[in-house]
């Protein structure tokens, strides 16, 4: 709960089961995503870990965490892919006749779907898995006990709305809108050092976690320097969705005030402002940064229905937990016929950098 | 599945969620059983755990796993007094000023609701949380990598019926029954014999899991040395179930080849078998060994009715799988109503160590 008394609750955990608007079923965009960053990730591996740092283990396990691991099968890709490039390291380096043995911890909110993550986790496959709930703003893992920490798509998430932009009193306020797309520098100020706050919590708890060496992977939404949040796919389409909202507001179906007090809590930071709090926290060098361009490699799969599926079955939870269900079906159903124009409005925007990939490494 | 192609699964969770029949609201029984081990588990704590054997861990975390843990809350009650009787220790021993962080594996089979698990976890819990799915029966951990296991009141659970007591050609088919209670030698015979491989294997997991120093407290339904299991409230509830199901097969409801192809997959061990498996392993000493007789403590709040739903929560979901819901339902409703004849019948029976304590040290 934000402390100012809104109902958006902490956690927005994706559609769990594998229904039709599942997260399961419906985040192949996420998907694309995580295969532009593939190569990325083996490079950062072959080239900056070193396993040698961890031959003092005595239990000679190698740890890996996926922060933000929603409900599957995207986090199972991933972490196979760092499994095989971290086991890659450890031939090519040749440090111990031994490959160490992998424990995987697969971790989200509380509100997650643990147990279809559990039910459908590979069964081929080479490690101890664990599941890890709870806000990876705080510290999950026990001092000094992870190796990488992997999070794809989760770190623009905000801990909470900011409070001042559902402040009718505050000149942060955000009238009449669910985003900060189109909205007056106060709103994007205060969308900024929310991001800023949540991520220098994230960076803290991750420091501790890590051993000296270890490695941690970030992708996330992004915008690069100097772009207005109204260029890129991401603000048009939150957009779109806040003037469907207004738009059934006007025709008396829920209040304006209803629409005021919600807004999506997530960002879309700059390269700079990450390796700003990154500089700030002190414990991590940067193995690589690097903005990539998934909207440009899915740009021949995108279509209308399809965009409004992905963007359902990620989005959803945090407008029912607001509109309730049959506001935001009707909210999707209208966005689902209305795609087309979606479409074209996205067709014309900056769809370079629209996500960020980095390589920290633990000083 | 047993590979005789009977629809026993291998894995049969307590009853999630927290409905009437859930096994939160129902598990007192195994709750005083975990009150009558307190007393042990802070003594093996006291006298047996070395914590200095731990010290040269870099991380410093104190690794705890709670096998077969279900959805609490008595898994929750069971590691607050492990990590208090632990810290106890640290702070007798003042090996280091520096008190460890605890992690916290709560692990069950796949099908265990974890999601109720994680949701009801303490809010003020002083260890990170994890939970574990997967069978106890193999390795669910990296090798040496906790310090402490507990399991109570599951490590009685077979992988599997055994396969001979429902092969018709078997001289150990186990005709009209679903328990060896009253069966003849071959049957009681193909129980141990698994449970024994069974336990075997556990053991064996866990000797590669402990790290060397590492305790393990196994609290567990048993029957004293040379007595019948028709003389204890488990064998007598058991055969009462399986009295119930051929009333009602010969009501023509069910065949009786349905009661005949169903088995309960428990075994109540004597202290002298567990210590021959124990030896067979090699790997652990016993630092205690303890029958208990949670009977006798709980005597005076057993009550037909009650005694019913606490059987039901436990034991109602490997008897759904098989006959599903509507037989399930009937047999604990007839249960119900005749629950006073079930009541005198165990008014008689050997109360006097139906529960066996087991403290490990891993050598």
């Amino acid at each position: 709960m934000s402390s100012n008394g809104t109902t958006v609750p902490e956690a927005y955990p994706m559609n769990g089961g594998d229904g039709a608007y599942s997260y399961t079923k419906n985040s192949n965009c996420q998907r694309a995503a995580a295969n532009v960053s593939k190569s990325l990730l083996d490079d950062a591996i072959a080239e900056k870990l070193d396993v040698e740092d961890f031959s003092c283990n005595p239990s000679n396990a190698f740890r890996i965490a996926d922060l933000g691991c929603s409900v599957g099968p995207n986090t199972f890709f991933s972490v196979q892919n760092i499994l095989e490039a971290v086991k890659h390291k450890y031939q090519s380096q040749r440090i111990s006749s031994q490959m160490p043995e992998f424990q995987v911890f697969f971790s989200d909110h509380v509100a997650n779907d643990f147990n279809t993550l559990f039910a459908s986790l590979p069964p081929e496959r080479q490690y101890f898995a664990a599941g890890v709930p709870g806000s990876f703003h705080g510290q999950l893992f026990p001092k000094s006990s992870l190796h990488f920490v992997h999070s794809s798509y989760a770190a623009h998430w905000l801990s909470k709305v900011p409070e001042q932009v559902v402040d009718k009193n505050s000149p942060a306020w955000n009238k009449g809108k669910i985003y900060y797309t189109t909205s007056p520098d106060e709103v994007v100020d205060a969308y900024a050092a929310q991001f800023g706050k949540d991520m220098a919590a994230f960076l803290e708890a991750r420091a501790k976690e890590l051993v000296v060496g270890g490695m941690m992977v970030i992708i996330m939404q992004a915008i690069p320097n100097g772009t207005p949040p109204s260029r890129i796919p991401n603000g048009i389409m939150f957009d779109f969705l806040g003037s469907t909202l207004m738009e059934i507001a006007k025709e008396g179906l829920i209040s304006e005030g209803e629409v005021d007090s919600f807004n999506i809590p997530t960002y879309n930071t700059t390269p700079k402002e990450m390796m700003e709090v990154i500089e700030r926290n002190g414990c991590f060098s940067i193995a690589r940064i690097e903005s990539t361009s998934p909207w440009l490699k899915a740009g021949h799969m995108i279509n209308g229905p399809g965009l409004t599926m992905q963007l359902r079955a990620g989005m959803e939870g945090v407008f029912k937990a607001h509109f309730g269900t049959e506001i935001t079906d009707q909210m999707f159903d209208r966005v689902y016929e209305k795609s087309g124009e979606l479409i074209q409005k996205i067709e014309s925007s900056c769809k370079e950098g629209t996500q960020l990939f980095l390589a920290l490494k633990r000083k």
